[in-house]
């Protein structure tokens, strides 16, 4: 069995160190949240470069409106408003296989370093492709690739990614995009999911400030339990 | 009832819309992680210094080594790896009234905009005070103090936090003078624990990548099982 | 500090015991799961009529129908099926203050032992009191006292708790008969929420597999992304 | 898209109704918290045997006494007392792929209805197999399976799995056990973790109940923070 062992942060009577790096003295005032995020990922300080490009990433994943993951956020604190924790966390248990998932999926599949069509032919489903809105392109991957040139982070993988999609004629939709830039960025696949995790909690702080200001949670629930008894009440 | 109505975020086939702002064309590449939480919480984006202060602020609170927080999630993350979203939201699910939730405390003491003697004088329990290590000061409040001296934040909130820190010879810690901070923002109060839980987020994603690699869980829990059954077991 | 130490349950290679008896000697095939929930918050088997009364008090909160804890986890299902225990888990997210935590409040409330008349004038809200629906009566109190009658354990709590019904002229519903009716059977208020949670967890159980064969979610979600948007969408 | 549409539940003013029986008149002091739950996975009211076999089974997997999801919950209520809900969710957020997963693995393949030998030759690993303590049996599928026995539940699954594990040379665990009973119930395959999660919300409330009165989480936390971080803090 693994030792007890940490290296992301201790603290003794003055001093709070972060990864190595002194809390107050090094990184308040110095890194932005995303920033942050790239620090506990990778153990070192984005180049300026890296910051534009992640941050971008994990910005593209805040707010998606009224998604499951918000309505279960909004449907959990009309219950325990007293715990806005409790509803951001229900909020993020759906971010699963079939949303931000997919993502992970991405990055997992393009670390093999094989060619768009090795991935194609070993894979009957790709994500990462397709959306039910945005065709035939969704305009976040068009942006995210545009400062992934700027940042000199359009790579192989954004290529490869990119080739999938036309052979497969699908929209490179915005998950396909970030995981493909995860790859470029160096990061872990294991942390790709990660990245949608924490920025959707930002977002559904969002949805509990709005929801305590103009709730909807009520009328989404009376309505649907209107809906779903009246074929039994009659 | 409310009718069902969110301003947040909206699709259409081209365009994707985040409180009115373009999400491609004038968030991504313009907004930081940190901002992008601003502009969830406030609706505007933040200017530069608020952009420096909100960072600072939500950057303080990401990372804090291992908290009960960090280890709900690591001890989840053993019997689901498969779901790291789950093993975020266990983490969240404990940052309640004794941990994050003082600087919610802090902000909804200080909207009153009472004098630190008024609030001495009602309250038994101040919350933002005392800290069981950092102690007779916390270095993060020196350093986001520092901050909001720079960009023009330190002003009657901060002032009435560090009187009655004086007065009740106790630190004045981190999460008081991040809600003080955050009614210099004007940020609503009710939003306050949220910073809390968006930064944790992060926070725990970097432990939960830890976790995967060099993982702690299960010595934990078979030392406590041990420990906690040696009485009985003989 | 408290001693890391749990009476609760141990193993060893031959033996499983939880709370001192045999698991498989003494419990399997003789406690059912509501008589097993009353050995876990007392550490002694109910009798028969302990066993009658904690279990009709307990299955009167499995099914509610379409409530915002089952859509919660209906929700979180949509975005990740293969997690059905973080579905479970965002659905009792929101068993606070509002629904079942009322549970909780009646039975602190009388455990003070106090009169009718006495509870009234001390506390401006009483929870356990009022239904939405179910007025003047609620059948699930009215038949909770009935089997509290036949086992013995309509006592003095559940007069109280009536009487402050009839005084207030409001409805006793069901969390207010089991708020009494936990204090009857002398369980710790610390507990009375928890059966609530327990009960519940049985039931939106019961709500992911009717979702996983009849779904609903993504009707309620595209249904209220649509009607949420309306008005800036046009 | 599916309707919205459900049968578990509703209520009008006089009536509350769960899947079609009256809750107060035909559930309430008729079915125990077991056969409730039979109830809902099943639409049915279970007759005396199966009440017998199904409460066996859902008590077993109760209380394992200190396994990571009871230190997840417990670790989680140190820090937000006040929702105790929030806590239990935690705890559930673990019972995934490695812990509770492996009973809806049993029963997922024992529903192809293939033989023991096939079964082995086609899958690698196979769950509901091994223990690392309790060798070479596991007395809870000894006297599951002797219940079984005399309830008549006894069949073709628990045959083929009892085979597999003398094959294999490996424990037939409590989570093989209890997914071969389910089959013998006609359970359907997709309810089966479910029965874990509700049975281990039941052992949750159990442990923080514990918590409450005899706390260990914050010694847990404090030793494992200082464990971690002594490479570092020296």
């Amino acid at each position: 069995m693994n030792e007890i062992k940490s290296d992301l942060g201790w603290s003794t009577r003055e001093r709070i160190t972060v990864r190595g790096k002194d809390l107050p003295g090094e990184i308040l005032g110095t890194l932005n949240l995303g920033d942050m995020a790239f620090f506990e990922l990778t153990g070192r300080f984005p180049n300026e470069k890296e910051s534009r490009m992640f941050n971008a990433m994990a910005v593209t994943l805040v707010e998606h409106g009224i998604t499951p993951s918000a309505l279960a956020a909004r449907l959990t604190f009309l219950g325990a408003p007293e715990a806005m924790q409790a509803a951001v966390a229900a909020g993020l248990c759906g971010l699963g296989s079939v949303f931000v998932g997919s993502m992970e999926g991405v990055a997992k599949l393009l670390s093999s370093n094989k060619s768009a069509q090795e991935i194609i032919s070993e894979n009957k489903r790709i994500p990462g492709l397709g959306h039910p809105i945005h065709k035939p392109v969704d305009p976040r991957s068009v942006r995210l690739f545009e400062i992934a040139r700027e940042t000199g982070y359009y790579g192989k993988y954004c290529r490869t990614m990119e080739e999938i999609a036309k052979l497969k004629n699908l929209t490179l939709n915005a998950t396909g995009a970030i995981g493909a830039l995860a790859c470029e960025l160096g990061l872990d696949w294991r942390a790709v999911r990660g990245i949608g995790v924490m920025a959707r909690a930002v977002g559904l702080v969002g949805h509990l400030l709005e929801e305590s200001r103009q709730p909807m949670a009520e009328a989404v629930w009376q309505q649907t339990e209107e809906q779903a008894t009246r074929h039994i009440k009659k």
